[in-house]
């Protein structure tokens, strides 16, 4: 069984144009065509109608490629219907990219262009030598960041390079922009040598006012990290790492509200030792966590074994065995790891009201459906799901935070003082069993983390303005 | 004598607040005051107005910085007025930068978010993956232009380093946009060292379409253009060199009709062997132009002269001297040097009917009020006076061109059927010696040399769609 099958979901989304004869219940026989092929069934347009016949646009979610298939050939099936035109809307919203690049002011007339281009520029050039701070007045560097990858782990589909990568990079362009106001430009960088990476990001880094590493491959992210942490003077985010992290503390704080645990004592089984997996152990522990195991597609991430990366060596623990082992009794389970690995089973075996985040990308360690009961709280990474545990809710707040203050770096005290701020979003009388995090859309998020950042930078000294 | 005090210009352009009482005549004083200190007035608006006083905005150009603070001082020195305000105009509009990241459609909820970014990204994702050429489909990859700079010959301003040419390269991005509707993003390269210019373009190839070269010294420039050519499979532009040199030769063979000589006949001195005077020389050479000589600031590029570079090899001849005595006698001088190296006697030593082009930029070899009357021709780089020489009159159009037929590289016949395309919108019944360029804002011009490029490029089997 194919666990993306189980709901159709906006990913694969069609819209179909049929033609259809003006009789009562024609309508209905297209709608439950669909429905019996089980699509999912969006608005539908009336495009045109003549005496004789409609036209319509009709939007079906399906769950698959070949469920969408299913669903068109149940629709060429039926009499007196033809089908015009179906188009997948996910490829078509791709079509052309999905950012462009806007001037800020018109170029109508000479006085427009001799102001913005030369010979009228040359004065901010001559202005920006002699005072190089004045980089940040006088250009987009003040708010534009470079999202940047080598195409190792795209999404969950491993190393597709530089260019398959694009999609994501542009995609994440458009939510820095759409949730924090923030230009955010894509650097798809072709080359997989933690040393070019960095050399390459260092050379081009004039343009921008702060870095958000992307879907880079463990342990070279840690790597390149670190290293441009050291070389650069903007700040310098993996928002895979961190922003996981921060989402992910956010919503554990406020799960074990909801079952009178504290982080100090709950025992935490984190399967996947990627970058998410490392970074969240490490803010847990930074936020009072001292019980945590760490599992990988080996099992428990033990002392016993031999060649761990020193990320690893860093949370290697006494016991050994695999993933079943290691959550019998747990409290929490955090899945950034692989589809379907937890089983209701296993769910079972924790101690009393677990707590499930299965964020695998885009299928889940378990479906939420099969243990809802089972468990206190269940959150994942999906839209369609309650809790959605998403990156969105944190980077483009750290970034508004550190870019408006010109903080020289980003912390881990940031961190913490994020992912409390987003947390707190949720007031008592809103925590419940479905409702632990905030949802993206909420207008206060940006703002919330971006104070709670800016605090932080403010009280380190390392805020600039 | 500072050429650049005859003319104010908008590059210079205070916006002056001020508060004037209500009665007959006192807002002539205030002009007056501006125009006895040379300012040129521009829009004056009426902000606010009481029975007793009235609030209005005074727009004046300048020629200098100090030249707007002696028009600025005159008016404080008025009775009964009260400069309230005034600010830079130029430095105004550059603030916080002058372009910005667009989204190119709406993420106001989760199906869009689905669609837009994960999960449904990870399948656009994955057809690239397994078809690479897909990336000019479904990414900006199609559309985007990276301009890239070291910052070493900022305008005539020299080398300023990367921060300080940023200003430039966000107005050149707007060009492209507002001419062409080609999305452009500054690339400044923190090394002035040809390989790891080099290797840094090839690193961050991937989201591009194209490169455009820009504000690169000389000979450093002429080797990254080769050797960008030489290993990326995408179109290279250095504007300073071939940009120039289209559009100088559209303008020269207009102003040849108007003097009834032809280009393989005249004696041409191409004053300035950076990039531009090169790159001109070449392209007048590939047009049939078959005496040139060309003078740096030694004078003229001499056979017997040592340590000349490959590209002034190219071009030494027998003769030596100064410029002065390189154009006794010439038809046409091309100046892409300095301020004011070229004097009315020397352009009275010239052949009958001398063609000037003085494109020194902000400040031309010559002003042209001195020599109007003893030359067939002058023009110019800037927009203040009639022919004006400028970039933006050919690369917006190139890059069009190369893009939508996706050719792989740019070539010399297509600058040269580039200037050609250029030069036919003059139609002999408009050119006269004051009209032997079209406007940049001519809507004809990015078509035509679009329509020139890709025609090139179809005959030349180097169109890819």
């Amino acid at each position: 069984m194919s666990m993306a099958n189980l709901t159709p979901n906006p990913s694969f989304s069609l819209s179909i144009r049929i033609e259809l004869p003006n009789y009562i219940g024609i309508l209905a026989t297209v709608t439950s065509s669909i429905a019996s092929s089980g699509g999912n069934l969006g608005p539908i347009d009336l495009i045109e109608q003549t005496r004789e016949t409609s036209i319509r646009d009709i939007i079906v979610n399906a769950s698959s490629t070949e469920h969408a298939e299913t669903i068109v050939q149940g629709l060429r099936a039926l009499p007196d219907i033809k089908v015009l035109n179906v188009y997948d809307r996910t490829f078509n919203l791709h079509q052309g990219g999905k950012i462009s690049i806007a001037n800020c002011m018109p170029l109508n007339n000479v006085s427009e262009l001799a102001m913005a281009y030369t010979p009228g520029v040359g004065r901010i050039c001559s202005a920006i030598a002699k005072q190089p701070e004045k980089v940040y007045e006088f250009t987009i560097k003040q708010n534009m960041v470079a999202i940047i990858t080598d195409g190792s782990a795209v999404l969950g589909l491993g190393n597709l390079g530089p260019a398959a990568a694009l999609p994501v990079m542009e995609g994440k362009a458009m939510l820095f922009k759409e949730f924090a106001g923030i230009n955010a430009f894509p650097i798809c960088i072709e080359s997989q040598d933690t040393d070019e990476i960095v050399n390459t990001i260092k050379n081009i880094a004039t343009v921008f006012g702060g870095v958000n590493l992307e879907d880079i491959a463990a342990p070279r992210c840690f790597e390149i990290e670190a290293k441009l942490q050291q070389e650069l003077d903007i700040p310098v985010f993996h928002d895979d790492q961190h922003g996981t992290a921060i989402v992910t503390l956010a919503a554990l704080l406020n799960a074990l509200k909801l079952v009178r645990k504290s982080i100090e004592k709950v025992r935490i089984v984190i399967n996947g030792a990627g970058s998410a997996g490392i970074a969240v152990a490490r803010l847990l522990r930074k936020a009072g966590s001292k019980n945590i195991c760490i599992c990988d597609s080996q099992g428990i991430i033990s002392i016993n074994r031999t060649n761990l990366t020193p990320e690893k060596q860093e949370f290697a623990i006494k016991a050994c065995g695999v993933l079943a082992e290691a959550v019998e009794g747990a409290d929490v389970f955090i899945g950034l790891s692989a589809p379907g690995v937890l089983n209701p089973d296993m769910v079972r075996s924790m101690a009393k009201d677990p707590i499930i985040f299965a964020m695998a990308n885009p299928i889940p360690e378990i479906q939420p459906e099969l243990i809802y009961d089972d468990v206190a709280v269940i959150a994942t990474g999906r839209s369609d799901y309650p809790n959605q545990i998403n990156n969105v809710i944190a980077f483009p707040g750290v970034f508004r935070g550190v870019l408006d203050c010109r903080a020289a770096t980003i912390n881990s005290n940031m961190y913490l003082e994020a992912a409390n701020a987003i947390a707190s979003l949720i007031g008592p009388s809103d925590l419940n069993k479905e409702n632990i995090i905030v949802s993206v859309f909420d207008k206060r998020v940006v703002t919330a983390v971006s104070d709670a950042v800016q605090k932080v930078a403010r009280e380190e000294g390392i805020a600039c303005c």
